[in-house]
Parts: structure tokens; sequence; C-alpha cells
């Protein structure tokens, strides 16, 4: 499995010299520190040089297993729910161009997590669920070399897909072979009665693992059991990337250290 | 330890014979069960016939641990840290009455849950807890026979004393003997690096808890380990109610029978 962390892309808009510096410095320390592999957090393609970007990962030695879309929600409100077809179309064309980077940097899957959206109380949610699954389907189809990774989220962020349950019975519906899920320790800790049930439960659609522990500081920080998910995943056959999607505590720089240090505690190899 | 659970009681202005009559209904399923307790949830004590209450507590053997508070804060927008100083009135009178409330019907504890507030982004952190400190402090002077019990709540729902270590320090600079702490195993589950190890910390201040799994289904419904957090009670020598802040799920009356089973299963004794 590949030892993956979060790092964020500079937006070219706000980036001054000294963002682009900032990212390079991150991807350094990452490399650094014994990471295979980060998972970029891009709120727009259109604004980043991508081939700049895949650049610095080859002088890093850093894989790209996937590419978190989630900032298009929370800074700009796009979502494949939203009642305005105009904020759809968006956010549907935010995610080819994501596809388009993924296949650029050479990537393989795309995260589709916030910018699912959320239903407003008194709307329709089997309105809502037609409107993702026309948007995903679409995008499913705009690429199907990349895959795409719904993630389940807990209930205090959205209302769509918040279990592992909810999230297959959504991926069994759309029925298509690049549409797969993410699985995040952060939130099984608040939706999964069993952790590690729920992972054998998704055994066929896993494709990408967020390992945050359940304050969401660096795993190890927490209560969640990370060795028997571990377990599980191996019994499962999981390959991909173990990814840390965290708060940057205690301090940036340390978060990055105890990651590393418990991902080799845990034994996770290359 | 009394064995509890959270019953809401019907609002005189909306109360129909019909919701009185299922408030009546609640209090006897409860007591036919065989909890021993009923934390009465309450969003006005003006709006509420407290003889009447206090007659069907009698008639079903159930004592009032605690009652709580934060109806008033979600329906009405009431809270000890509003920028507006009418709205912190309101919010200080309606903790006000429900401690005479407390009086009236036997009980021995108001929580402090979202009634604190939110803190907006931009607003001074000092100037919040401040306003916090001036409103519990005339409350704690009020009726000092009552004890205020101030719950740590999760991130997603406050950003005011989310753990226990944020609560202790609250409670230790407004020092007085009747603020004291709820610990909740739902909101643990997400704030507490360790759950029982906090108990222990906070073994000098808590005078109440709430059990509720991790995914906020009745305890045993999710993978909280209650066992060991009832031994940490059990070490620190708590007496108080064990009362259940669940949802109504699977279903209302399967709510009711899942969590007293559970706590017969735990070994919990009156």
């Amino acid at each position: 499995m590949l030892k993956c962390i979060v790092v964020s892309t500079p937006d070219a808009k706000f980036s001054a010299l000294a963002l682009k510096e900032d990212f390079k410095d991150s991807l350094r320390k990452v490399s650094e520190l014994g990471y295979d592999a980060v998972e970029l957090a891009v709120r727009d393609p259109k604004m980043i040089d991508a081939n700049e970007i895949t650049k610095l990962l080859q002088q890093y030695h850093l894989t790209v297993p996937a590419i978190g879309t989630g900032q298009a929600y929370g800074e700009e409100g796009l979502s494949f729910t939203d009642t305005d077809p105009e904020i759809r179309r968006k956010a549907l064309q935010r995610i080819k161009d994501q596809m388009n980077l993924a296949i650029e940097i050479g990537g393989s899957q795309v995260i589709i997590g916030l910018i699912r959206g959320n239903v407003k109380p008194g709307r329709d949610q089997k309105e809502a669920e037609k409107n993702f699954i026309d948007c995903i389907s679409e995008c499913l189809e705009f690429r199907p070399q990349i895959t795409l990774a719904l993630e389940p989220i807990n209930r205090y962020e959205t209302n769509l897909y918040n279990d592992v349950r909810s999230a297959k019975r959504i991926i069994d519906k759309v029925n298509r072979s690049n549409l797969r899920m993410l699985v995040d320790t952060f939130h099984m800790n608040i939706e999964e009665p069993n952790i590690v049930e729920s992972i054998r439960y998704a055994k066929n659609d896993i494709s990408h693992v967020h390992f945050a522990d359940s304050n969401r500081w660096p795993p190890g920080c927490g209560h969640i059991n990370f060795k028997e998910i571990l377990t599980a995943l191996d019994e499962i056959k999981y390959k991909g990337a173990i990814s840390a999607e965290v708060l940057p505590k205690p301090t940036p720089e340390e978060c990055l250290r105890l990651t590393i240090e418990y991902y080799k505690q845990l034994g996770i190899r290359s």
C-alpha cells in the first residue's frame, strides 16, 4: 500500500511566488520523510499548472493516487445536486476538468466528496438523487479510464450517502466499473456501527482509503484501532493508497512527521 | 446508577390533548420497561404544567436527575453568547426558569448544552467567553442548590467547549460548586482522544452521563466500548444517572427496549 498524505495545490489566482514555493516545499518534505504519494486537493484544475506539478512530482518521486475536489463545494458552492441547473452544469464541468487533470499528472482517481451537495429541508431526496446520478453518469462516461471514488461523509457535512451501505446502494444502481468507493476512518467512526464489518461489506468497491483518527488528528492521536482496519484491508486484498486527510495538528510539520511514523509503526509497506 | 432515558415534555402551546397523552404514554412505557428515571427535555418551563408532570412522575415512580435545555437554542435561538444582549437576557431568564422547574419537580440538575451558543467567524472568542461566564455565574448564584451541568459538545454543533479539557478549564475558572460536567459518549467518541482517560481527568466534575452509541443510536448499536466506560465510572465512584440521549432508532419503541436491555446486559444497577 502506498503511504500517502493530502497536500493542497496553490491556486494560480492567488499564487504569489511564495505559495508556489510553499507547495514545492511541502512536496520536498513529504518525499524526504518517506511518503510514496500525495493526494492533491485541487479547487479548479484550470487554475493550476499541470506541467509544473508533474515535474515536481517526478523530481520528488511522488505519485498521485487520487485528486480531492471538495474545495469547489466549500469555496464556490458547486454541487451535483443543486436545484439550479447552471450550478450543476458547472460542477459537472469541474469534475470533467479534474478527470483531465488526473490523466495529465498520471493520477487514476478523482474523489466525489462534498461536491455531491446536500439536500435542503423540504426538498425531494429522490429528485436530488436523480440529479446526482445524471451528473456522475456523464462524468463516468466522459473518461472511462479514470475512476470516480464516492466517499461516504458523516451526517454533519452532508445528508447524502453518509455510510458505506448508502454509498454502495448508489454505486450498484449507477453500475459502471469506474465508480468505486473511498472510505475515510474519521467519517466511519461516526457512521459505521462496526468499521471492520463495513470494510468487508464494501470489499469489492473500495478503491481508496483515508486514514484520520477519531478527532481528525493524524492517525495514532485518537482512539481508532488502525491495526484492525489494516488487517481487514489486507483480508480484502486492498492494494491502493493509505492517504492521511487530517487536520494539520498539532502543527503542520508535526502532522507530517507523526503520520509517517505511525504508518511505519503499523508496518505499512509500499 | 439510575437507568435513565430522555423524554421530551409536550409544549403547552401546541399541546392538543393527544400530545399530553403521548407524554403520559411515554412515561408509562419507560416505567414498565424498568427505567428508574427520565431526563426531561424542556423548551420553556412556562409552557408546561409542573404539577401535572410531578403527579405523573410519582404515579410511574420515576425521578428526574436532569433537565435538558437545548430546544431553546434550536427552536428559538436563545444563547448565553449571542451578540445581542436582549437574546442573552432571555437565555439567562430561561435557565433561571429551568432551575425553578428543577426545584418544583424534585430534579437536581439543569443541563447547559447548546444554549451556550456558537461563536460566529470573525468574532472575538474572549468576548463570547466573558458573556458565557457572566450568564452562567448569575444562574449559579440564583439557585445554589441546583447544579448546572456543562456538556462538552462536538465541533460540528458548537465551537465552544467541545471536549472535557475545555469544559474543565471553564468550570475551574468560574469556580462555583454547583457548576459541574455532563459527559456524553457520542460527543466523546468524536472529541476525546481516549474516552476513559478523559473520564478520569474529569473525575471530580462529572455530575451526569449520557450514553449514546458512536452513531447516536441506542447504546449497543455502534462500536463504543461501554463496559470499559462503566468500569471507569465505577473507578471514579460516579453514582448518578446513566441517561440515554439517542436518536429514536430503529423505531421509538425499539429504542426504549434496546436501551434498557443493554443497560441490564451491562449490569447497571439502581
